[in-house]
């Protein structure tokens, strides 16, 4: 039978060092707050509930975890009063808790699922209370879990640690899983007879032993559970995720370049045979499928691009942007919901918004859809085969029906009739000498 | 008396770890494929011949090596017995062997060309087999060389190896060098008898020894032998490149603001006093000669860049793009297949394709030369001196000679006559109060 | 009472290795020569004074040096005898020395000003000499600080060194600090007898500890005392002075993506929550203000950027663009000596130079103003609220005045009337069929 599950979520520092008019946990890594990362690993790992607390003046906290899940329950710690005392803010959730209750940090978004999943799976086997621990590089400042054949009988706090306990490496994370039969009578019996005069949730691991409960450790890497207290920190964090996430794109197939200056956001699509060149940002919600290439300087934000493309070097894809097979969108052009068909070329210096490219249509150097007029957005519908000259400016709703040529530098205000020529030209006049007249005049001055 | 030289260069390898429809020698480092590197190298080493193993439906592998040099024969190892099984895939090209043969990797792309020629000058000096090495960082995986007084006497498999044995750091790289008159009674001699059933090249050793033959080691940096079996161990590759193409030409005198930011193809050519800034890519056949500024963000294939040039930010040159002494092209400008002569400008937003862009010219920005029809390039000349004004279409063929002046927003289809002011422009029209009722009745709405 | 202090800046060395036709020392650090970098630290740390000590055909050293601070004298050293002797060149300005003392190199730029402060608290705390000294990871070329009981009793070069003072990291930077009383007449013992036949600067050390002074030694980090003498050299200290830069901008309250990406200048300022994306370039003289974003790929050179304005991705700003409250410029837009006011928007594609444009106006995609005809650069006024339609060239000097509306591809030339719709625009035509016959008549051919 499978075992229920309920996350914690402690969401309620300050963050004061980040400097930032920001809650701590609002701040981005992968284009994702990093509360929503760890909600994310939360329900992947098979949590049905999450409990987040928060400090005053956090509803955009709530926002971003119910972006994630709609079963989220919020709660405020107004005082400041040590770990337990945050999860005892969620108490009257763990009133019926479920089979296993997680305790994950809000600043410490980079934790995997699987490392949950496997927390649980100690509790399946009999646990009580789980600790993750990891291995520290500079163990100094990090709480040291003692254990003893199996049992994890303490979480040392350094400065109370003995010479022989502070060699440990091994130290506390600070997430934890709970039996959820024990987890609220457990915190209850936590106290604050300490200098500090707070509440640790580390306590519950010698209250647990006390009792006779099983409590074990499991170890992550340090980088997976790094927590973010500054904007060095956050940048780390950064770099910790996208090292992940390139290795992942190689290793599914994907050529990278530079594989260091190519940034992944929490959610990109990466096919097999993709070549992506130096200096590629991918904003959240891009796909990118087989054999397509992604050149240089390119920056993709929500967009599709099929199998075989080639975009940049200098595209931008905006949200909406969908190239079909084949299609090319090359320098310094911007394309923003609009479908590029299949085999249509985009290459220079355009901007392609709320449009439709038909197949193999090819759009001239300058061309500017224009889709705006201050109030309203309209479509540009160029049909399959068309050519736009260069420097043409559509102004929508307009159609270009297919097989039309539009001459270079027309401005296109009515339909196009299908493989007609469509211009828009004034006559070219000279005005002999007048250059060497006006350079003359310019040069005495 | 010069010595003859053949390289034998293994490239049957299908690299299933690169997840690719691609074969393995064909993905390119520094914009070219691994294989020709190889080729390369051999070449410059003084080889006359190349003998390629290659497996099935691999004809893009011999091609990409033909285009290094002519003299190449292809074999193909169907059945995948073992590197010395590999190399007498090629027996038919040792029958009447030259003095020195050399066997070489088609994913093992960084030797270097004075690698290869030290192993012949030890082949010259009286070593009968010469093979490659290098001091492994971690050298657990790899085969151990082990030298008794100046003789290789084996290549130790680690698995093979004492705990003596263990120790040593010295590696096997897998390049070898043979005299011509050994080669094939050596190869002929190693059997398959071990575990796998494979016929091992480094047996090869152990035989030659046995024969009294002098058979010696040399040393490789581990950077200059690592081979590719993944997309990552690609990008290691391409990154051991980069660094010494950009150690390379700091000693030459160029300044790279962030070296680890700028990217050389194969065969870029950077003068002295050269700046090149941060992100700056160079694709395969670039020229930059002294003392030219190559700008952030700039992109660069088979341009010629002449002394005291400025270029970008975000300039991209491509193909044929030849610029003359001073001249300068600026921010989201794309040149291609044109020359811009000494000290004209294109600064902003243009495409120059197809063109000849006279000495001190200025191209005003949203300049478009309209060279394509959807069928053919047509030219457009810009003669010395001339003005075009901003926003303009040239639609080639077209002339605009020199001295001109070409009014902004203009498309110019016919001869621009020298020295004249010339122009299209519609009349400026005026619908007073429009947009004060536009915007109220969007307002409403 | 305070004390009077001067700096004697050693520029005179030809920097070979360079290969540069530029004198060593006007090589830049963030867009400042190093010697630049030097005279602003001696100015920042209380000098009243510069003595320059240059080669000959330096004036643009000194220039440099000037541009930093008025009281600069300089002095030629024709023969290379050795830093004394280089120091001796400026003797005629220690004839009536101030209170300190300091000598610094021009190719030592990263010294910073806190060091030389403590170096002269040292004299004010009755030292006679100071010599600033490093830890070194590799001392091995480095001469050795020997102290004994806090006395620095000599400097020796590690050729001359025993064994015990091999092992000894703590190692001479060069810099040192004077008693403006004594410095003369130490320099004066100072001689020849060795084997290179130059005078030593260090060799003051032990004549001072002869003569009974007191001589200190102080610690500064290995990486602020990095010399430049080559381009790779160079390249580590730019990197140096970027990882400051950033760490210092991240702990005052910015967000930077890939801090490693980002690039400041010797002056750049940037504000509380700013966002920093990937691949950003801060030339000379740019202010950001609180929570403005800076997207990926942009460029900036001499520009303010006020709170909340969006800048990019890929915008370039220019000298003079000066954009106020939620302003936003996107992508492969130029702006130049212009204003962009509150919420204003030139989102794609346009070039702003000398211009005006008026709070809430919309520039749209491709504008371009036309502010150069040759000779003249002319200005464009653009009104509150003003709609630029796309492909739209403005004729500077012009007026588009408030609330109006200029149609898409017009080529303004005269006022545009407040709130009116001003457009040129010439009929469009169309040649039925005329794209299918000349598709057939180029697919025949």
């Amino acid at each position: 039978m499978q075992r229920s599950c309920q996350a914690i979520i402690l969401a309620a520092g300050q963050g004061t060092r980040m400097k930032s008019s920001k809650p701590k946990v609002l701040h981005q890594v992968a284009h994702l707050p990093m509360v929503s990362h760890v909600a994310k690993a939360a329900i992947n790992a098979g949590s049905q509930k999450i409990s987040l607390v928060v400090g005053p003046d956090m509803d955009p906290v709530l926002k971003a975890v119910r972006s994630i899940h709609k079963n989220v329950q919020s709660h405020q710690q107004i005082e400041r009063l040590g770990t337990a005392h945050a999860v005892l803010a969620a108490e009257s959730d763990l009133g019926q808790p479920l089979d296993d209750v997680i305790i994950l940090y809000g600043d410490t978004p980079l934790v995997e699922s699987q490392t949950i999943a496997s927390m649980r799976a100690a509790l399946s086997n009999g646990a009580d209370v789980v600790v993750l621990g990891f291995r520290a590089e500079k163990p100094d400042p990090y709480g040291r879990l003692l254990e003893e054949e199996g049992q994890l009988v303490a979480i040392r706090e350094a400065k109370d640690a003995s010479e022989d306990e502070l060699k440990v490496d091994f130290c506390n994370a600070g997430i934890m899983a709970f039996s959820g039969k024990i987890i609220l009578q457990l915190l209850k019996r936590i106290d604050n007879d300490n200098a500090q005069k707070e509440y640790y949730l580390t306590d519950a691991v010698e209250l647990a032993n006390r009792s006779g409960l099983k409590v074990v450790a499991m170890e992550a890497e340090e980088a997976e559970v790094q927590g973010v207290n500054s904007r060095l920190e956050l940048a780390r964090v950064e770099a910790t995720f996208q090292q992940r996430a390139r290795l992942n794109a190689m290793t599914e197939g994907a050529t990278l370049q530079d594989p260091e200056t190519v940034y992944f956001a929490h959610d990109t699509e990466i096919g097999r045979d993709v070549v992506i060149e130096q200096n590629v940002v991918f904003g959240p919600g891009v796909e990118v499928a087989d054999e397509a290439t992604i050149r240089a300087f390119s920056h993709l934000e929500g967009a599709k691009v099929a199998s075989h493309c080639v975009i940049g070097p200098y595209a931008r894809l905006r949200p909406g942007a969908d190239l079909r097979e084949a299609a090319k969108v090359g320098n310094f052009c911007e394309v923003k919901k609009a479908v590029i068909d299949q085999g249509a070329k985009v290459n220079h210096l355009s901007y392609i918004g709320d449009a439709h490219v038909g197949a193999k249509a090819n759009i001239g150097a300058g061309t500017i859809t224009c889709n705006y007029d201050g109030f309203n957005k309209s479509k540009t519908e160029i049909g399959a085969g068309a050519f736009i000259g260069s420097n043409s400016a559509l102004v929508a709703p307009v159609i270009v029906e297919e097989g039309a040529i539009v001459g270079a530098g027309s401005v296109i205000t009515k339909t196009v009739e299908a493989n007609s020529l469509t211009l828009t030209r004034a006559k070219q006049m000279a005005l002999s000498n007048w250059a060497t007249k006006f350079r003359e005049k310019n040069s005495k001055g």
